[in-house]
């Protein structure tokens, strides 16, 4: 059998801490027999809740801290206050020194961002790092980066997110040739800035056997499935992701409260419940939650902070397979193949202050 | 009675030409009867539509032009080929002469975009144009500009966008003192880029009469109503804006596909028909059609190309608006107040070439 998936979760990490943590590691266990976890946080919070889940207590560890990072800390203060203490730390600290294969947490961004990347540095060949997740779309799922880690970027930076975005593609949907677009606001070759087109022009050139180019992808052709991958930078990104979640919530609220308004319509509601549940799980964020900092020596995932133990599971289970299917491995040949880095990314402006 | 909103039209524009812009006038003249319309385009094709129409004859006259812009055009191609004698260059130049008060076309972005500024120029203190429509929320409707016109910008170019959106939003809502919303990737001030926190700090010392500045929106809190005006940068506003897009139109397929798979389902959408009736309604893209073209000496206004007549009346219904309600003398006064205009905008890249 092969080797175990060594997971370590910092356990205080979101909204909620272990009654969250505790029951979604035991949930992905079920999908991955094969998983071992370590458990940074407070153990008299810890323990209760694992003893309801035999089965996780017998292949986790737990490792006591009392710091915890606050969902309300700015990335300096997490650090100044959490470094080499926090269970937060700790789990990324756990990836460093070769205990765990991953880390996950539900913590707050910008501090995990702060922590991954003082602890465990760049990747050889990458300059700035970048959170990519899974957007559902009408053909299937799609990996979409950068959603919010660095602000800007030049046309090397772009072509550094093609080159990791395609390799997760290639981990979580197990395609051999991803297709990649870049995210513009046209799709005629006039279109964007100049950064957008000499990217687009440098990866029509490279022409990598590892992903495929196809072009220009418009904002509405992420959901529609036009690419495997979508590339931008962080502003943009993070943008359209909110843009994208704040228009499912408002419809789907309106359509509630539009079923509400008469018996005849609160009739047809039931009749037609499974066509509705069917909706609400397609929309549901907890079946596409686990964001994956790349970028890094090492594999951290982000769950959302305000997810339930099912969010948290799925998250969990990203991680994994970003281990199993060897992620980082995959992203490292492609950007240093032939003896040398593929790209040189200068350095633009960070979103994580 | 007032003076009358004279409006010229380029009657070829857009996918379908005359049998959409012909009826369209139609209908928006029903609802603003004090409108007069000048019609550009091809005689032949447009006398026959006006028959169908006694009321809108009796207040059109048709200005005969062989030279259609294509939707295919780059903007270049249309000003070297259409330039001076197009039914689009016509209408806009009716803007110009003070024949028309606003000049409205379903005719290409760019080559809109283009001829506008080369006949209309900037105006005193904006150095960029933007594109601002109304986008349908929570709470209503709010502005979002800019939605392509420009790509990136200074401090400077994000103010003068809040200038203009919060005039539009004046004119459009009705309010005396609109809320206007920075879009940003975060709340916290030490989000975003360089230009957007120098932006929220100029705008909280202006501290302007005529629109209270919020602070930061996020891509989510566009549609759930945060701000009646959200101001960004063209790249950005335009991926927001086809990502909800895209969304919502991935929704109602998912959900028209669900509801058709059993009887059940099926007899269920019968009951509630009204809810989905209303949820389509609230999706129709007629009913938010009608781009604004600001910054121009002269107020343009961009419909989808491939509307139908009621998208296109309700583009004739903006221009109507903006005209009557003086959207450009609001834009001027506040622009240059006390003498000298309020901003020095530098020169950012733009989208359109």
């Amino acid at each position: 059998m092969a080797k175990k998936v060594r997971i370590a979760l910092d356990a205080m990490g979101g909204d909620f801490g272990p009654p969250v943590v505790i029951p979604g590691a035991a949930i992905s266990l079920t999908r991955h027999p094969d998983s071992e976890f370590l458990l940074f946080g407070d153990r008299a919070a810890i323990e209760p809740l694992l003893g309801a889940h035999p089965a996780l207590k017998a292949v986790s560890r737990i490792v006591h801290t009392d710091v915890t990072v606050s969902m309300k800390d700015k990335p300096s203060q997490a650090l100044r206050r959490g470094r080499k203490n926090s269970s937060m730390w700790l789990a990324i600290d756990a990836v460093k020194k070769g205990e765990a294969d991953v880390a996950v947490s539900a913590g707050n961004t910008g501090a995990l961002m702060a922590m991954a990347r003082f602890n465990l540095r760049m990747l050889e060949g990458v300059d700035r790092p970048a959170i990519a997740a899974v957007w559902p779309t009408a053909r299937g799922d799609s990996v979409v980066l950068d959603l919010g880690a660095t602000i800007g970027g030049d046309a090397h930076h772009l072509i550094a997110l093609a080159v990791m975005g395609s390799a997760m593609a290639r981990v979580l949907f197990d395609i051999e040739r991803p297709t990649v677009g870049l995210l513009n606001i046209g799709v005629e070759e006039v279109k964007g800035g100049d950064e957008i087109r000499k990217a687009a022009e440098l990866l029509r050139t490279l022409n990598l056997p590892q992903f495929e180019f196809i072009g220009f992808v418009e904002g509405d052709g992420i959901g529609r499935g036009d690419a495997d991958v979508v590339v931008t930078e962080g502003f943009s990104g993070n943008i359209a992701l909110k843009a994208a979640e704040g228009t499912a919530r408002q419809i789907s609220e309106f359509l509630r409260a539009a079923l509400n308004r008469t018996w005849r319509s609160r009739i047809g509601y039931l009749l037609a419940r499974n066509a509705f549940k069917a909706l609400r799980d397609k929309l549901d964020p907890s079946k596409s939650n686990g964001g994956v900092l790349l970028g890094l020596n090492g594999v951290v995932v982000k769950s959302h902070g305000g997810t339930d133990a099912e969010g948290f599971a799925y998250a969990v289970d990203v991680g994994y397979e970003m281990v199993r299917y060897d992620l980082l491995t995959k992203i490292y040949q492609t950007l240093n193949r032939d003896g040398g880095p593929l790209v040189q990314v200068p350095t633009p402006q960070e979103a994580v202050s």
